[in-house]
């Protein structure tokens, strides 16, 4: 494979590997609603619009996993759990704000 | 609502939508794909790994549908299709493009 293919290829197996830590429907608007600071599991439940509970659970376990969001957990009772951005996580406010100006302009 | 939580809300929403459009593991793959230009249904099966015939097809549906994408059919033997990015495609490429070098940085 020559030299110039084989960078486009590891380029596209990159993106899909990117897009598997983030380019889910759900990430994204977990992440945006992370960007003013950390959240309560129930307030991230009402500031995704459509989300359900089981799919919330699961979003936010793989963000842990990806190191996009880190988790708190408060002895309360009953224990309170809150998730913040990581650096790496906040590394993309630019880019899904740039991606709701987008949208903005062409989707709403 | 006040004001602010309307514009916050209102946002929320617009994200979800536009993440509808072109938040699927797939659609940023394949508009990654025709950035370089114009491209066959052929070409973009191999240029999107692991994607399969069916969904590829429902993608470009879906893209063209939203006006990402637009699909000329010649009239050869077998007949040709190609797909080209719209303005509005176009437009995501430095999204796109961020989206890939934070990968680099934090997902490669």
């Amino acid at each position: 494979m020559s030299n110039k293919k084989m960078e486009k290829s590891e380029e596209k197996c990159a993106l899909q590997e990117i897009l598997g830590v983030i380019g889910g429907k759900w990430s994204m608007s977990i992440i945006y609603a992370l960007f003013p600071g950390k959240k309560r599991f129930s307030e991230l439940e009402r500031l995704v619009p459509n989300i359900n509970t089981r799919m919330l659970v699961k979003e936010l376990k793989n963000m842990e996993t990806n190191g996009i969001v880190v988790r708190k957990v408060y002895a309360t009772v009953p224990p309170t759990v809150e998730y913040t951005l990581t650096p790496k996580g906040q590394k993309l406010e630019p880019i899904i704000s740039e991606l709701y100006k987008w949208g903005l302009e062409y989707v709403g």
